[in-house]
């Protein structure tokens, strides 16, 4: 709270004063989503390497001064953040990439990267008096916010469209949310909730309306850059649904240079599906968003109607990045891929960012000698059913010796090389 | 591999010399399990209070000088350990326990404890020149194996047995082990391993064997003391299947008992699920361990031919702790209450250990004022049809507002409250 200098309708450019308790701007309207704009120079006072240098607090609240909310019962939050950032060099050879690393958001207490948004939103729920917080989500948004609300007894209500995985169902269901699974896509769902939180008055957790949440989701690069030792990689990849976590990737890289901790922004590379890519497809058209299929395993991105296009849009555009498509195939052998090399198990989302670097790689945006973040948005284990579809099954063999002695002398090369 | 002392045979008491390569007793054969003992004098001049206090190695490598290897290789692991260790005021309220805490092991990479003993043997294997690693696994063991081992570029050959749940065998799966799912139970996986590893010359994983893999595992309890601020919590409870994390808890808080790091050593509560408790049974009758049935959801923990009965029968007996067995159902039951007052959703055999707790408090065998750590070993991912279970479904809905509010008319009392 201490640093925000205004609030930005990112639609007309309206500015708002710091204590402003509205989420969207009162003149747009619902698509009028608010950007928190910060006075840098006051906060250098506080905010510079000795700080960081200082800190004992390995956790996303490492960066609370770099945020819009007060954060003052941070100490009774899951752990969330802190997260590795992983060289990755096995998997750099494979792809040619001299400096790859990736960020395991999967290591987060709900394992998503969604956990950094869903904390801010239950401390500033608490902070505003209001014990019910309400979403629509693909899945991870959901089984976060139901989480982090019962770590500090607030009450969550969830509409998830009826395609969402069995690990972030269970999950939601367990951490005692109220979950309506809606008969439709991710679209009904989001269409239902705002209906339903309007008319109820609980706490909006959806990011692309709410604007302290992007701030959280941010911290995920702020992470990046301290790891690498206050630098900016080349190159950032992550993959795009709704569009708030390629936003928060930009604002952090944002902030840091604004506060001169870095010298650069990186560029960052939006990751779809090609089975839902409407932010690829109107970069390649040269026009504005139209309304896409919800068609792949990428349950996180399946957004057929992204909700924050104008913050995801200048993510790219102003970093000088780029957008790109992959399949549902290729998001399979990443999988596959990252497994083996590296020991990291994603869920097809998360695991797009791989794929779109490797695609990337191929057509020649990126450089062999470039530095290159993947973020690897949530856990593998969510999704088991399509971690099946990469895994493969296992061999079924009677416990005894001489069977396995003779399978081994017919696949002693892959078992050993 | 500096403060070694000697290896110690549990059975006959046989003393080896600190450079010994062999992992069980030469005179007793495989169940002369070895244990490490170490020259505390001379590691109190390295490992004090000063020491952790300087310390910025945030992973279970904080504690490589209280460990058997040499650990030259820590940079390139996946981050093991260092997970959060919660304060849990709601569900100590449910349970009348003033200071509950619980020990998040579903945040380690592969998303078990397990990974602690995993990322020892692939350091221990490649200083061993050994590229191959085998085990026997109810599945934890063997995702965390498969999952470090790729990570450092080392291949890993896995028995399980049939029933082992869907995660864990995506997971390994997909970390590229080569994976036999043995058509019997854990002891017909175990037994396989055992006579597949001396023929074939693998690294042996299995921590009933292997006396290393103890010393990863400890490494729990000391950040548990640390955690704590240097002080041993009254209780310790964790789930007992082969016998070795409740060994290496023991261990743990032995170290820094002996190193005057902590002012005693906690009582251990070693848990186990009814349909499979030799131990309990044992402790019970006052006789000596009987192989049991295999019957309980909680699967890291269905093991009936204990591997490592000596040195888990020494943690309880040693700590002046106790044996405690809890149904099935009492665990579905803790993982709803751990997942709706906390935020934690655990895995049946991780979760046991709050049952057993609850079981223990009940019993009057723990104290309300006592202080108690509860280890939850995994996390309830891995394990997603147990975890729906306790979960339970849904509200399936038409994506209409009328719809939702009419539902909410009948049910606003357990959504708001």
């Amino acid at each position: 709270m201490r640093f925000i200098h205004s609030y930005e309708c990112t639609l007309c450019g309206a500015v708002y004063p710091a204590d402003s308790s509205f989420f969207t701007c009162p003149a747009c309207g619902e698509k009028g989503i608010l950007e928190i704009r910060y006075d840098y120079e006051r906060m250098k006072s506080i905010v510079n390497a000795d700080y960081f240098r200082a800190s004992k607090e390995f956790s996303m609240w490492r960066y609370l001064p770099l945020m819009s909310i007060r954060g003052t019962d941070i100490g009774e939050t899951l752990r969330v953040g802190w997260t590795p950032l992983y060289r990755t060099q096995r998997l750099g050879q494979t792809l040619q990439i001299d400096r790859l690393f990736v960020k395991d958001e999967g290591c987060n207490p709900t394992a998503s990267l969604k956990d950094r948004a869903s904390a801010v939103a239950c401390l500033h729920a608490r902070e505003m008096g209001r014990p019910i917080l309400a979403c629509a989500s693909t899945g991870n948004a959901a089984s976060s916010l139901a989480g982090n609300a019962a770590r500090l007894g607030l009450k969550s209500v969830i509409f998830v469209p009826k395609r969402a995985p069995l690990g972030k169902l269970t999950q939601m269901m367990l951490f005692g949310a109220t979950v309506i699974s809606v008969d439709g896509d991710y679209k009904d769902a989001f269409r239902l909730s705002r209906e339903a939180i309007a008319k109820y008055g609980w706490y909006n957790r959806n990011a692309a309306i709410n604007p302290h949440l992007v701030e959280g989701k941010k911290t995920v690069a702020l992470e990046i850059a301290e790891q690498l030792g206050f630098h900016a990689p080349d190159w950032v990849a992550v993959s795009v649904g709704d569009g708030c976590t390629v936003a928060g990737v930009y604002k952090g890289f944002y902030d840091f240079w604004k506060l001169g901790l870095i010298e650069k922004i990186p560029k960052i590379l939006g990751v779809q599906s090609s089975g839902c890519a409407p932010f690829v497809e109107a970069a390649a058209e040269r026009r504005g968003l139209r309304e896409a299929a919800e068609n792949t395993i990428a349950d996180s991105i399946s957004v057929g109607i992204p909700r924050n296009p104008v913050k995801a849009l200048r993510a790219v555009t102003a970093s000088k990045g780029a957008w790109i498509a992959v399949s549902d195939a290729d998001i399979l052998e990443a999988m596959r891929l990252l497994g083996r090399t590296e020991g990291i198990f994603g869920e097809p989302a998360g695991v797009a960012a791989v794929a779109g670097v490797q695609a990337a790689r191929i057509a020649g945006w990126i450089k062999k000698e470039e530095t290159v973040v993947a973020v690897m948005t949530g856990n593998g284990l969510k999704d088991p059913a399509n971690g099946q579809k990469a895994a493969g099954s296992p061999v079924v063999m009677k416990p005894d010796l001489a069977t396995f002695v003779h399978w081994m002398d017919q696949h002693d090369k892959e078992v050993c090389l």
